[in-house]
């Protein structure tokens, strides 16, 4: 591992002859199965040598929008060779086990936020690439916005832009008040496990018939398939989907109650939990009461029976309701900050927080991932790799170039390797 | 394909004998590769024929919560045999292609619920077994709230009460409002989507080693894995996360406005399409104050910036805005409720409405999928499946059962099948 907190040693070769023509009298790289784990940035290139590296690589990811480079610079990760990251260290649980950094020929057409990082070269040759060009065994991956075709396929790929087109920001929210979007990138988010899904898809597919195929994910698609009965309602019954806050339109009580100092989420799923959540609150008329004695009936008398509960459950903190809700077989939890997540016992004990040393930053955190398998244990998780930190790892081992070849390259800006010690 | 709306016919052999011994006498089912297609609901169940099944059997999916069958049935599917169905809809995307109906030892243990419908029975052997009984080219997936061992393991699993845990709904809201549930159960889904991933990754495994594995995937893990940047702020620099509303805490302007009647999003993700936007809201004072001129200064100043722009925005329809901002190169969409998510150009385009003809429901339509491969179209959909639909299909053509022993398993009510016409 290398040392911690250093500053950034200058990238070998990188932007110095960005227009360089690549691998001019280079042997062949030898035929490798596709890899998972190399990154080439988004970009696109021509030449010899940049095709034999195409032909070389396997699954590409196509990169992010601007706004994974606005805000400030992350704390605890400043200083990397790569472009300024969001604070939000996002990058941290999206990046590939290793990193490959090429010229960016297209760097002057990407205008003023690439003039600004000029020794920052980001370069990747598939963007534009068709399948067939990229060899018969590689999956390749398209994530944009709206699809590969289509009326606005031009458009760019935004998290709030396609949670608002596929209406996910219309249905969330109060009743009465405006929409609002999920706290985090849950569109984003579904695209991506869709997008994992179907690259393992891809490679089972490819170990049956050995041929590679491409993938078209896309954030709108994603999203109005996660629709699922709001989607069906009105396509089925012309039914308008509307916004329910925290509660649920079908079950009464299922939604967020403020208590003294925060807030509690009960359900009572049938009658039965029903009566146990009114013994718990100490309202036994409530729930001898025949116009809550159903579920079908405390939906039509939602709001008095949820201004009654409502009142209840104000006059205990939290933690008090969540004793005395512990084994009585409701459904309920507290709504957490950040803090209380991540001291949470369960949070804890499903081993969600992932730490890691950074080459640049020190220790590092994140979470996840949410799947474990019985027969293969999480391997050690390792940190985001700098911007051609594995240039010559990948160009020897994965690539096969000879140390000279490999030399060549980076003495002309062909490629770049980021000296990590 | 089936006639459309008759009544339902009686299931042959469900709920006759409900605890009957299985498959005495009959000969071993022999062994095939196992099949993703078939559904066994939980439950539990011992007996020679059932082990056979067992062996027989592929992936195998948990059930969901009573939630699920909580408010009216679903108006076009009304009449089938299994439990009323969510209006939601929600089954026609989640179901299998294909439906074995056993009966259900552990009906009278369910309660009350169960007990209301003494003929639909739903039955599966195997929430309570082990890997080894299953089989070792088994894939097991169990998908519960909080995972498979730590101190709330028993607790069921809730996409509302998980949202409130994981802090997800700490996070959604308007900035000085309450807490937000997501409109549509993003927990629920991206777990889903963890898990499909997860079951190609156990398929793609054991195509390599011939061994199955166990998959734990659940609710709390997914969410607090998608916490994303939220966490790792917190984990990193110990930044409480906060409700945004519809904006986003590094980007300004990047959030809903209220137009004349509905709402625009509009991001601007660099400082040209700061000037963009204003050029198109015709503020060209605004592009020009020295307090919004670089993204940083807009964070700082950002409720004057914003009040200034939702009052232009105000002004205008949203279709005259779309116009406007039309090739602009800024992202921007407009907040789409359903009838205008499925009447966008761009979602019909993409194929993402769905039409089938359901044996008992008649036309029906529901949304997605959201990914397309190259080398594979996507089949015609296929409506969910009525309980025992394909009982004598799957004795027959995957576990090996010949007419004789069918027919005695009907019989002796140790399976049934439903009569599709």
């Amino acid at each position: 591992m290398a040392q911690e907190r250093r500053p950034v040693p200058p990238c070998r070769g990188a932007g110095t002859q960005p227009g360089a023509a690549l691998g001019s009298g280079l042997p062949p790289a030898p035929a490798r199965p596709p890899s998972r784990e190399i990154r080439a940035c988004p970009g696109s290139g021509t030449g010899r040598g940049r095709r034999r590296l195409r032909r070389a690589l396997g699954a590409v990811a196509s990169g992010g929008d601007a706004a994974r480079r606005a805000g400030k610079k992350e704390p605890v990760l400043r200083g990397t060779l790569e472009e300024p990251l969001p604070r939000s260290c996002r990058r941290l649980r999206q990046s590939p086990e290793r990193c490959l950094c090429l010229p960016f020929p297209g760097q002057r057409r990407r205008g003023a936020e690439r003039r600004r990082f000029p020794g920052r070269v980001l370069a990747g040759p598939f963007a534009t690439m068709n399948l067939g060009d990229l060899g018969a065994e590689v999956i390749k991956v398209e994530r944009p916005g709206y699809g590969q075709t289509g009326p606005v396929v031009q458009r760019g790929g935004y998290d709030s832009i396609a949670a608002a087109v596929s209406g996910l920001m219309h249905i969330t929210g109060h009743e009465d008040g405006e929409p609002v979007r999920p706290g985090v990138a849950m569109t984003d988010l579904a695209t991506g496990l869709y997008t994992y899904g179907a690259i393992m898809a891809g490679l089972l597919q490819r170990y049956k018939t050995g041929k590679g195929l491409h993938i078209d994910c896309n954030l709108l698609s994603t999203q109005v398939a996660c629709l699922t009965h709001v989607a069906a309602n009105y396509l089925n019954c012309k039914i308008e989907a509307k916004r329910w806050g925290t509660a649920h339109g079908s079950i009464v009580p299922y939604q967020a109650f403020k208590t003294k100092d925060g807030y509690i989420v009960v359900g009572a799923g049938n009658d039965h939990q029903f009566v146990t959540v009114c013994k718990i609150l100490n309202l036994p008329e409530v729930s001898k009461d025949s116009r809550y004695k159903t579920n079908t009936l405390r939906v039509q008398n939602r709001k008095e029976l949820i201004d009654i509960l409502s009142t209840r459950f104000s006059e205990k903190a939290t933690i008090e309701w969540l004793q005395l809700f512990e084994g009585s077989g409701v459904p309920y939890g507290p709504i957490n900050n950040m803090q209380q997540v991540f001291s949470d016992p369960q949070v804890l004990h499903n081993g969600l927080v992932m730490e890691m040393n950074h080459p640049t930053a020190g220790k590092i955190a994140v979470p996840g991932p949410g799947v474990r398998y019985s027969e293969f244990a999480m391997s050690h998780p390792k940190p985001p790799p700098l911007v051609g930190q594995h240039t010559v790892e990948i160009l020897k081992s994965v690539l096969g170039y000879e140390d000279d070849a490999i030399e060549e390259l980076l003495c002309t800006g062909a490629v770049a390797q980021h000296e990590v010690r």
